[in-house]
């Protein structure tokens, strides 16, 4: 598929692992703050850890997606649901090592996400929107799930973050330079993006509407 | 695809429909009392039926999808949308015989949503989940285009029951039993289950966090 | 794929562009009414735009979709967007050429999208309800993003100039008719039901329960 070597390739796997863990966390949580039951919490989990690549899958033709044939990341997702579950004051109380494993997360699935893309020969453009998609789609899917306006779409800066470490990769590839090299880059700069944006609170700007009613 | 004999193969059809019809009804009930017009009735009455098995197909790649190549599941869908738009009062007044036939619905989309899977090769424990999805996909749809949290997400006893319809016939697979028994078995699980929430309002436990505001 | 000249292919593809500026329009002051940052509106605006034609490529197994593999569809949709949220008051104001360009924009995806699906060999009744949601699909998702019932779930007669337009793109494929005259004559009749129900406040019956609560 793509010229990495086999060590890059095993890491690969457990950072993934790691990001679908830390995403579905954050399912997890919202889940239980919105009082749903035990089903629901382990739904939101695995929506909010594999939706993004479930979504980018079905989007390239690589069907069935990764997230449905192998068993790891639903088992990763259950897990960090059970977690949440009954151990959900602990979780809550973890709040900023959980946004700084969000972001790491977020940067594992962008680059991961534009790399597979490139994989399958989408154009570079897409491929990196695929990458950011990959990364906000579960994020996404877990509040339309509980009837919110997705976060992402008005929050800090976060997709715009995946954009840039996914188009790290995907202007990588164009060059081609290797690809252990660009997606350490990608990876550091959503990351430090990221990371930056949860420090100094920066955001996007938002149009506001000289008088128009902003609920109707 | 799988080894049942044709006239299983055309009792299934006929039990498929069933469930469409059923379905389709819980769709087109919500639909009528949110106020949406004739199509958004029409709508939801496809979505309600159709969307888990659409789901399913489009994950393990069966394009186009089953609901959209035949159009008998549009057939069945439309016109138990116009019964409930014509008659939305004789329709609700049957909430026992519905509750019912929505249980037998469950039980025949589970069963019949894992044999697809199995019949694509994907694994067994995701043969079960994607059986389950066929089950409780319709509903989430349905609530989420009313703007609802899904209610299989905090309701009784429902996605479980599917699961555990789904995983009989995946088991019975693995071990080579004849595909006639596990499917009945497998689909007198469920809606044993399913009549015993509904009987004796059977739910699976809430996670309510110590403090937290529930609603933000 | 399909029996037109190149002329009208070129045609087409320009008519296809301008549906999805407008779409994307739409989507993009729903965003900046919801008080959504940059980023929101720019994928309100994708989504809008593209959600119908996606789904519909995804359903036909059309895979990568036609709008993630050409960067035009992604690059006059964000076009908009931008536009919107710079000049929001403007563009509200243009609220009379935007429904008629709402309506044109209806028309083309509503026919482009049958003749895609009747060329994947879709059965007619469904290449035109694929038609259908090519044109009604990225208005839902651009309302279910936002946490609202889709408009078109209960709004004028919309989709149903849809679907009438898509059918007789489908009709006239039964009849071996000229896609010329009929993908004409299809959009001309989209267009022209949407124009009057505009004009008259044509609308489809809403059903209403005798007594009950519309909002639970």
């Amino acid at each position: 598929m793509i010229d990495t070597t086999r060590a890059l390739h095993t890491l690969l796997l457990v950072l993934d692992l790691f990001g679908t863990f830390v995403f579905a966390l954050s399912g997890a949580l919202v889940a239980v703050r919105r009082g749903l039951d035990l089903f629901g919490v382990l739904v939101l989990s695995f929506a909010a850890s594999s939706a993004g690549g479930i979504t980018r899958d079905l989007l390239i033709g690589a069907t069935p997606p990764a997230a449905i044939e192998d068993w790891r990341y639903l088992g990763v997702s259950m897990l960090a649901g059970l977690l949440t579950f009954f151990r959900y004051a602990d979780i809550e109380r973890m709040r900023n090592p959980m946004q700084l494993s969000d972001a790491a997360g977020l940067a594992l699935f962008a680059v991961a996400g534009a790399q597979k893309a490139l994989a399958y020969d989408l154009p570079p453009g897409m491929a990196a929107l695929l990458g950011m998609l990959t990364g906000i789609g579960g994020g996404m899917l877990r509040d339309v799930l509980v009837s919110d306006i997705p976060a992402v779409l008005r929050a800090e800066l976060y997709a715009m973050a995946a954009l840039a470490g996914a188009g790290v990769v995907v202007v990588g590839d164009m060059l081609h330079m290797p690809p252990t090299a660009t997606t350490l880059t990608g990876a550091g700069l959503c990351f430090g993006l990221r990371f930056m944006a949860i420090r100094y609170g920066w955001r996007l700007p938002v149009a506001r509407p000289p008088d128009a009613d902003r609920h109707s």
